[in-house]
């Protein structure tokens, strides 16, 4: 046990923080020494999420209570703004600490467009710009020698992995992209919310955040890195009445079959990524409780138009799966360890 | 009672017939006097349709066997294609017959577009000429004097309402139409195919028909004849795990505030459409059971963009009570008439 | 217009009180004349239910605003508890009024049980013993000459509804009676509780107040009655993931076909109530939306066991439906006013 | 790799096969040497389950073509009737074979008892005999040194795990259990049938089987071995719109503490069952994907009464993950080899 790398999850009562709980414990290179929510410290892991009964987990404690001198590596669940705040204080008591976090404060490169969509000055610029976007299918080398990765958006995800190969090899119009992004419910998290309870969610469909959603910062600055220029889509995300899962339906302007080719080439190596064959699309209930990601393209009747359609789980590939495989390459260990299950179908 | 209107449902096993059975049994004016469906001709209705159990309903019989003498007018719920050879028989025979049909089998102006769709050419060209497309709100005149009314597909009549007065209006660009329509599961219909099982559809999301879907053709019609000239938009249909209910999410190029006005001031006397407030969007739970349209209208971040979202009930507005509605224009009557319910929720 | 009863809905903000104000519109009889909801008051209805857009309703006002002066009956959708007291004043300030009331506070007849079961002395004896259990099948006579009608429970009323009859008539074994009573989420109500999210009750079942949940002093006054000496049933309730329905599974010791017997004919000329043929068993999407209420019976296995299987809505018939139907018999208009709608499948 | 146990799965093309092949695809001791589907033979498993596209399997072939020289071990998930044809054959051509069958085949002991509830007599009598029933928690020491293991049924594990120690204990009666077993979808397999589809299943709940299920000789079996006389349970299976999971509820007659006390004392040292605090009941969700039971005790009002409910997920404990199990204890390998991982929530 003794060479296990120590790592502690924070905000642990949340979906995306028992998620991880769930994956590290059949980790073989981790072992879970600490977990904190704040407004549920002195709980057993077991209360809050009875799927953990009988399992042995260490009680939640406090941020403060944190014993910093046993933990090794941290993965960062809290909500925006707070995060800055406490990962700053973290690396200046402990800097040697490998941080992968799941929130939004460390995904914007620029200072600027982070105070534009997130409505205040970020306070911890000397991170932010250390910070690496975490999507390891694009920026493995710089995951490599990272101290702070940012773990992307589960709609960023979804919809930048299929669309900056093609933006990158000039494949596609990059003034039309238009998206529409479906989610499960697990993507809104836990909190006690009238509008997300069953009687509401349930037997319907709903568009939300309809023109400026926050997340749309983080397609620009990768679709623009791709393209080499300022890239604006359009995108509106649905909420959908199942838990998992996330559809990405794009239409765009190019030739499809050469659009299919280059992401056929670009991810024919990549153990989590899965393409389609031409004129196949996926459906998300094949990737639920998976880190893989199947896309698919298909032509539209009208010449020089296509589809781009992209599922994944956003727990998973979309949240802590691809955390951990952030952590497995900041490590050195083989990518996918710990997370190589397959989807839970039915 | 005598002077109630004598009709017939053909096709009463499917779910719409099933919802035309539903919403005339409380409609004030019409006697259902005749159910045909051929594969289970003999038995009642409440042994195909439990919701029926104690209400009186004439026995299900075959087409062959309907007594045509005591039939003032017809719903047709009938596969494509075998519709035209169906209504084409019954109209040679009884040509007072007031026809709403639901199959795709009219709804084509044009003999070679139905051809190029539908793969065959149509065996009743003078009755194509002659059907009304049933979309009251845009046909209400033509329909009032017409015999054989072709009431429009569910994909379509969500996202030709809010399009064509933009259209008209010349406030869209009409090259840049791009509609992702996710509907519930009954659009599918009743027959029993794998794909369609609760375990294979449930908790999960999924696009069909990708880049050619048929309906497109009644897309192409409408918004031609709106715009003036050729109009062809992209078109991808999502399944979502829900029983009703139909969301098109359309992104357009155009002035959002613009669009609003044209679309409040086209729909304000509609009783079945709302047009809310500017920014707000539907959610299809609450048109659930009803014959209600909602749509909405917000701005895209990037000027001259804007997304136009429309909910209806697939089976109600998008089938049976769109039907109703056109019995209703056809008779003269009130057009609510047994078809003013408000939506489900939750 | 003149001559419509002045209805006033208290609590139109939660589920029970939509329904109301969903079936009142169409009621033709009544005038939907106040609706209020402390919390949301100065909010029109729309903002608070969308399915409400674009239909012209009094808006929300607080219970002190009340004009009492317009108003000829009350439905009650409050809280427990805090019933008592407000009917109690306004049926001081206001003698003449009719009320419905559709919480649990004017169900039992005896004050020790009240009070044992709520925990507190209950706060207007005087019309806890004038009021009267507003089961219209069992005690239709007693509701006419009524002022205020105590509407039962939804899983109360799907148990007595099957099991009164049998009791009276000594069918069954008054001992050994075990329900398993399965609801919908709109039962719980419209509070934001973590239990009660989309994602905690989705694809998931479970029990909930068991060994003691407080309906069941309700089973025990009307078990107890019918039997004419005490009888206790065990009675465990289920949350099962969809918004609307109840299934009570009841197994009992008696003769199946006896029991059969008894059920079909005391309810041979309900309206509402359909015995299925023997053997048969209902579902609850056959119902849904509905004032009906199907029963079935079957044999077990074991000679002298019979299981019996009763299936409603728990907002119709276990609530808004049947609070309606009351009202109908206490204004002396033909029962199935305004309540006559089929079920909504699917 | 040479060291694997080689294994084949027949029946892969339905839902405990495509289960099996999703837990052995990460079981460290097999290689998953041959697959088994005669209507889809020919076939690659991804065509048939897309949640396998991009990983390497055998091609699906029919029975008739496997090689038993290279197979060390079967998994049987073929249907009922046709599996005691099938193992009767390859057993003779290779006796050496290790099988654990799914299906009810060989979970009768007494042929008397097959033919009644099967309709028809047993065609494989010796292997009836030698087959050991495989509740590993009740069975295991048979199970080591078994050739053949007949996997319980679903709802069958659900209610005798938790009933089973209480009736070898003598602290409940024996003649009073009361059943109802709520069921997900998946439970009833892939098969094509309209009372599966996705609109006539979701949004509803009924009985099934009532008085009379199958799986009831299950029960009788065990529920008599444990009792030491004859005992006969009244069972009523309930379906559910979710697609994994079983809740069983069960009213008995006995002391709820004692039962408790017996419970835990069972099953403290089981790595898969989980006895919950005094009063406490599980939830479905809670053990989603995973080979872990949850089961809890409370008390009724009534003294001597208790109600035991008991939650599994019906593909993994109640098939598949049992059947991991079962090889696991044949093999004298550690017993939650490749079947350990924690439940999908949410």
């Amino acid at each position: 046990m003794t060479d296990k790398l120590k790592v502690a999850v924070l905000g642990a009562s949340g979906y995306t923080g028992s998620e991880l709980v769930r994956l590290l414990l059949r980790h073989p290179r981790v072992e879970l020494t600490a977990l904190t929510a704040d407004s549920r410290a002195g709980k057993g892991m077991a209360e809050v999420f009875a799927q953990f009964s009988g399992i042995n987990l260490p009680t939640l404690v406090k941020i403060d209570e944190l014993d910093l001198g046993g933990i090794d590596a941290i993965f960062c669940a809290l909500p925006h703004a707070t995060t800055q705040i406490v990962l700053k204080d973290l690396l200046a008591k402990k800097p040697s600490l490998k941080i992968v976090d799941l929130s939004a404060d460390f995904r914007l490169e620029d200072p600027a467009a982070y105070e534009k969509w997130y409505g205040h000055a970020h306070q911890a610029l000397d991170l932010q710009q250390e910070a690496v976007f975490g999507l390891v299918e694009l920026y493995r080398d710089k995951i490599k020698g990272a101290r702070l990765v940012a773990n992307p958006g589960c709609h960023t995800t979804t919809s930048i992995l299929p669309i900056v190969p093609l933006l990158k090899a000039g494949t596609i119009d990059a003034d039309e992209i238009a998206i529409v992004s479906a989610t499960g419910m697990s993507g809104a998290g836990r909190a006690a919310k009238e509008a997300m309870l069953f009687s509401e969610v349930s037997e319907g469909i709903n568009a939300y955040g309809v023109g400026n959603h926050r997340h749309t910062s983080e397609f620009d600055q990768e679709y623009s890195k791709a393209a080499g220029h300022k890239v604006e889509a359009s995108f509106t995300p649905l909420l959908v009445p199942m838990n998992r899962g996330i559809l990405g339906t794009i239409h765009v302007r190019g030739d499809a079959r050469k659009l299919h080719d280059v992401l056929s080439k670009t991810y024919a190596g990549e153990h989590f990524i899965t393409v389609l064959p031409f004129g196949q699309t996926p459906h998300t209930r094949h990737i639920r409780g998976s880190n893989h990601v199947q896309i698919g393209v298909a032509a539209d009747r009208r010449e020089g138009r296509a589809i781009v359609i992209s599922a994944l789980d956003n727990l998973v590939k979309g949240a802590s799966g691809q955390a951990i495989q952030n952590l497995n390459v900041m490590m050195g260990w083989p990518e996918t360890t710990g997370i190589d299950q397959i989807a839970l179908f039915p």
